[in-house]
């Protein structure tokens, strides 16, 4: 490697590699290989290529990028203060993997400091990006003269041998998403050592197999990295530029090596870095003229900007436009509201009524992004809507294919992208597929609204890997995942209403595919708002019991309540779609909807997590374990999740009481 | 299609395809698409090459066959009913899709009706398939004249498209599982319509760069696809025969169309088929001649299977063996109860602890088959083992690359293939990625240790997105999979133990990064057996409060305690290792160890699902949302996970009572 004590870019390479192996050492811990050994490629792309304004770091028309291999978060966080985002000071850097720090062990979700997305379960990142790709590419059609950008990916062999990287392979290049580029670290190391230990494909082969456009260079030469994305944005195809590398590069005694990757670096290691690099400036320090020439790179898109927003403010569609892009655009509210009426006292499943709010909205409100993971006809949200395509990117619905973490991962990557709202839809119990992209979505406080069918036994004949029993449990303990399940038509409404009003955090839509009776006869005010409403008290007298149920049960708590009314037992019936908002409610709101009577609950589900609604005595009519192959109703009368029986558990109770 | 009233092979296809139709017909659903279109491939494989006995479902050396899209499930119970299984007799035919019948919607596994695992959830089936092909090879070469047999895959393009089925593309490629073929149905048609919606990339060229032996057939031409299996099965490579199919073959109205998928047909279309093909025999009867050459194809095997027995009366590893598949080999025993004494009063982390176990068996116990995602040496396992690599078959540690759902699929492959306990290791918060495959061993009871380190907070600086929360509520909601989580080595040893036993479903062990101090003095008596127990009652008095825990929150606990000792407060510590075990005791000791006094439990985790143990009213110190990154003493302190907060959570309520 070449000593340049000179304000050039391979100054400018070792700037990033020293912040970071300071960083690391400092703190004694992290991941010095990404970082060490992407530090040209960073430099290329960030002096040369990125568009990015440090100054305005949310500018709607930046590039993005995503460092899909997060455990190399110096890289990111080098680049970040070195290019002038002012979050990321000196002391950000300084006080990596510290509590509170911007620079935390993975980077977390901060747009304003130049940090698109959370990254760090490996695959995530480059998924997302297809997202990324999918919204620029959308709204570049809506909006000509305001959107046009790029999205750049770092990533490592692990992104590449997790499955949804594959996913993400095989559908960018089924839609020519000739803006995503890929900058592989292909340095052949592992935490467990040589990639040969797990992997001996041919990986550029793969790409080629699913027409990328591909490219290998010295990963270290600045200049052919550069010219390589060169040839990337001048070509229409999705591009990987397969970058060869020297894991934790300038490190001797780790250089190459397993213990490249995360093992612990010492100050011997990094003084004898400084002489072998010819690097006299202290830890956290930057020569003057290094500075200077990165912050001039940062300032490479100030005028690009100034042009940007010159034209934004001539365009015609500037107001739509920037209501779409912060989420306030609202005119799906009328067309919604108008479904949730129509909604009244209809009898079909909850998925089509989904459907059916879905396409109330298509024409009014553009900013829908619904995708669907090959099951259009089962879950009914295409109806109007045109597919996405490669010739063509107007349209709002994208068939991912059998896809299903591709498809959730997309999700996060257009909501972090905005603009759009995505919706991804597939069954319930295919969540388990996605489960890492939902707690993203959590965690990173990312909108979007799963819709989620075929929910419970009432799948039928599919059989029990058809059918969720403990999947509402697994997402109600999910932090900041809004886990919902209507019991009709208007609370499918509703909760559609939620979801969009919702900027903090995604919505799952758990829905039937079986038709279901209506329980609301009208739709006046979002009831399913406060998470739990008493939807019947008994026609006379005080309550003897309160019977909680959620979705197609709702129903089934009805029929139990009129049985048990006829014997003069007074329930009520509380339809609970979504624990979550019902557990924000105060105090007097909960004790007024649970009331004093004993409590029961009935879900076609195991019974974790009821205990905090029914106390450890309540009754409850569920499920306990998997279900089977047969008919719906066959199954509900086979597990006993019928109105007989809750009015039999309820009978119990009250009778000894 | 020819018309062939004939008693060959194409009959024997055309059997296949009218059993299916007329069961799908009787019931008015069910997936025609695959066992219509893969008819003549199956007839190949059954009646030319598999090597089975439907005599004997169980026969140790069968090949294993998987029905990877097992929407087409039909065309197994067609195989098994036509060769000869005698549970898949004609009425089980007859009532597809009903109720308690061996023929459900998707294929449930019973190895005694020639169904070798459940499938359905696209993927999951090709990755298990790997794992099946591991443990043949590794058996072949630790029972030379025992073990030789294929692995056989039918896939569909969801296989494909699914992440997961690169992932066992890749790793199947890497080791060179020359024993595995999986045959394609390569019929250009999903639910969606054509695959061309989603997918557009070379199939073929992605198994080529990952080193398969490769071929393309008319899946129509039973001579051609036989001869394909033939070359398969001489080449050492992995093979992929891809089918060319015309979906829902025999069906005019919905051939090759996007209806063949799973569209409703009727009894006019299965009269038009048997008008057309010149099938005459009624719904539900074969021909006897076509019956009479199934069932000749099914006694193929009979010949060979009587040899095998006869080679087995005479080997002399022979009761080895058997013991071996049959689970009952316990030469793992003493050294785990040794290993067990030995981690009494040790202070380091529980992962450790269990790499510790594992290596103390190694010498006396090769049933272990140990499959590590990149992740070998923060998870400690592999020690003195030797990797299973494509030159040496004897290694029971499979380096499976950064492939969590491929490793965990693995394991149920290995389980339901017999012979070896699989363990897979990786991160706890990784099990996001394994959800589906874990599910699937619970649903089928297969048994297993997943060993999932870095449980908590604990983990540290790497951040919230590497630390579970509520990981360990959502696997303690899915049925038949037992959650454990050891609070110290002793425990740890416990749970092993528990695991190895267990034969019914698969085991979950949360363990710990950090080091924690030991809990137990003596490890006389498995006590984690129970699920929970009293680990210490205070030294005078009633309890004036219960304190359950679990992992290193243990500690917390007793120390709480010890604080509160010195105020005079009696608390008893309750350690609670695995809910569902203790949850299966008697009222009894549930009562005691529970006791009458307030209850608090404390966790690094949600409390979501605790107040089945504590109460509503109980006290809780846990998590309420993700984590952070910094040093885990500091997060201990930030979240108030501390002895001090518990005492202070106690003392409040019990001094008010």
């Amino acid at each position: 490697m070449r000593k340049v004590p000179m304000s050039d870019l391979q100054s400018m390479a070792h700037a990033i590699r020293f912040l970071a192996m300071d960083a690391i050492e400092r703190v004694g811990e992290g991941h010095q290989g990404v970082p060490l050994g992407m530090a040209e490629i960073a430099t290329a792309l960030y002096a040369r290529h990125l568009k990015f304004d440090p100054s305005d770091p949310t500018w709607l028309d930046r590039d993005r990028v995503v460092l899909s291999n997060g455990h190399g978060s110096m890289l990111l966080y080098a680049l970040n203060y070195l290019s002038g985002y002012t979050k990321i000071d000196i002391d950000a850097v300084r006080t990596f993997r510290e509590l509170n720090s911007h620079c935390a062990g993975h980077p977390e979700i901060d747009q304003t400091a130049g940090i698109e997305m959370t990254t760090g379960l490996l695959g995530q990142g480059v998924a997302s990006a297809v997202g990324m790709a999918v919204a620029e590419a959308r709204l570049a059609t809506r909006y000509p003269g305001l959107v046009n950008h790029r999205t750049w990916v770092f990533l490592g062999d692990g992104c590449l041998e997790e499955g949804m990287g594959q996913e993400a392979i095989s559908l960018a290049g089924h839609l020519k998403l000739g803006k995503l580029t890929l900058l592989w670290d292909d340095n052949a190391i592992t935490d467990d050592g040589a990639t040969s230990l797990a992997i001996s494909e041919d990986i550029p082969a793969r790409f080629e197999a699913a027409h990328w456009h591909v490219q290998s260079v010295d990963g270290h030469d600045i200049e052919a990295v550069s010219a390589a994305m060169g040839a990337a944005k001048a070509d229409p195809r999705p591009s990987m530029i397969a970058c060869r590398t020297s894991i934790a590069r300038g490190i001797a005694r780790i250089e190459g090596r397993r213990a490249g990757h995360s093992g612990r670096i010492t100050r011997e290691d990094t003084d004898a870095a400084r002489t072998a690099l010819g690097w006299s400036a202290p830890a956290f320090e930057v020569p003057d003229d290094v500075l200077d020439a990165w912050r001039a790179s940062g300032r490479r898109g100030a005028r690009t900007n100034a042009a940007w927003r010159e034209a934004l403010s001539s365009d015609p569609q500037a107001d739509m436009f920037l209501a779409a892009l912060s989420g306030t655009g609202e005119t799906w509210r009328m067309p919604l509201e108008a479904s949730a009426r129509a909604l009244v006292g209809r009898e079909q499943s909850t998925v089509h009524s989904s459907g059916e709010v879905c396409e109330a909205m298509r024409e009014d409100f553009d900013g829908l992004q619904i995708l669907c993971a090959d099951l259009e006809a089962p879950t009914d949200h295409k109806r109007g809507r045109d597919a996405f395509t490669a010739d063509d990117r107007s349209g709002s619905y994208v068939h991912c294919g059998v896809r299903e973490h591709l498809m959730a991962a997309m999700a996060n990557g257009i909501a972090s992208h905005g603009g759009l709202y995505p919706v991804p839809v597939t069954y319930f119990a295919f969540t388990d597929y996605m489960r890492a992209a939902i707690r993203m979505a959590g965690l990173m406080g990312l909108p979007g609204l799963f819709v989620l069918s075929h929910d419970s036994i009432g799948v039928g004949r599919n059989g029990p890997t058809h059918q969720p029993v403990e999947t509402l449990a697994g997402f109600r303990a999910m932090p900041n995942v809004l886990m919902m399940r209507p019991a009709d038509g208007v609370e499918t409404a509703e909760a559609w209403e939620i979801a969009l009003e919702r900027r903090t955090g995604p919505v799952l839509l758990a829905l039937t595919k079986q038709a279901v009776p209506p329980v609301r006869n009208e739709a006046s005010e979002n009831r399913s708002r406060r998470g739990a409403y008493v939807l019947v008290e008994p026609a006379t007298g005080d309550r003897d019991a309160t019977i909680l149920a959620t979705g197609s049960e709702v129903f089934v708590a009805l029929r139990a309540q009129s049985i048990l009314a006829d014997e003069g037992i007074c329930a009520a019936v509380v339809s609970m779609p979504c624990w979550e908002l019902f557990a924000e409610q105060d105090a007097d709101y909960r004790a007024q909807v649970l009331g004093q009577a004993p409590r029961f609950a009935v879900e076609a589900a195991v019974r974790f997590g009821w205990d905090q609604w029914i106390g450890t005595e309540g009754g409850f009519v569920g499920m306990t374990g998997y279900g089977a192959s047969a008919a719906a109703e066959t199954l509900y009368d086979h597990f006993g999740i019928t109105p007989e029986r809750v009015a039999e558990t309820v009978r119990r109770t009250v009778s000894k009481a």
